[in-house]
């Protein structure tokens, strides 16, 4: 019973400033989330993929943190870059991101 | 590279009370999250399960929204008698609460 083809969930907690663990907000991953949300549209992936903000994954070590799923490969996003690649070759060809990745 | 067995994600998205769409949250999705965090842990699950709130998951007819991955099943959760038989069946045993789903 899958809705979507492929569920990306960007994690988009936040904590104060001096919390000892960080945040993905922190790192920027308000602005990563967005991105993906706005290629899965200009993608024409609108209703096959969705791009998620989710509270804290509990991956804060290794923010930002995204998680894809069905297949829940977690990965490191930094930048749009690392996004645009999660994309191109997770979401639209099946293939995980290994330089990505969190485990190997 | 699952982290986790498996992860629920629960709608807390909230929009304005006039929104015709109506939201998760004024459909008591908060306290159905709090209810599965709690019960994760309570049956020492946690580490092994994740009960993550998300924006919005875009099933707000189904509300309130539940998905579970890997298995990608999503759920009309109503209340904690739901939430619990959810965890008890799905998430413990990994079968499918057939009366919940949203898709048959």
């Amino acid at each position: 019973m899958p809705k979507f083809e492929r569920h990306i969930f960007i994690c988009t907690n936040e904590r104060k400033p001096d919390d000892p663990r960080g945040c993905c907000t922190a790192r920027g991953s308000v602005k990563i989330r967005e991105f993906f949300k706005e290629e899965v549209k200009r993608r024409g992936l609108k209703g096959k993929v969705r791009a998620n903000a989710a509270g804290c994954l509990d991956h804060c070590e290794f923010g930002p943190a995204v998680v894809v799923y069905p297949e829940g490969v977690w990965y490191h996003v930094e930048n749009e870059a690392d996004a645009r690649e999660i994309l191109d070759r997770h979401i639209e060809k099946g293939e995980v991101v290994e330089r990505l990745a969190i485990y190997k």
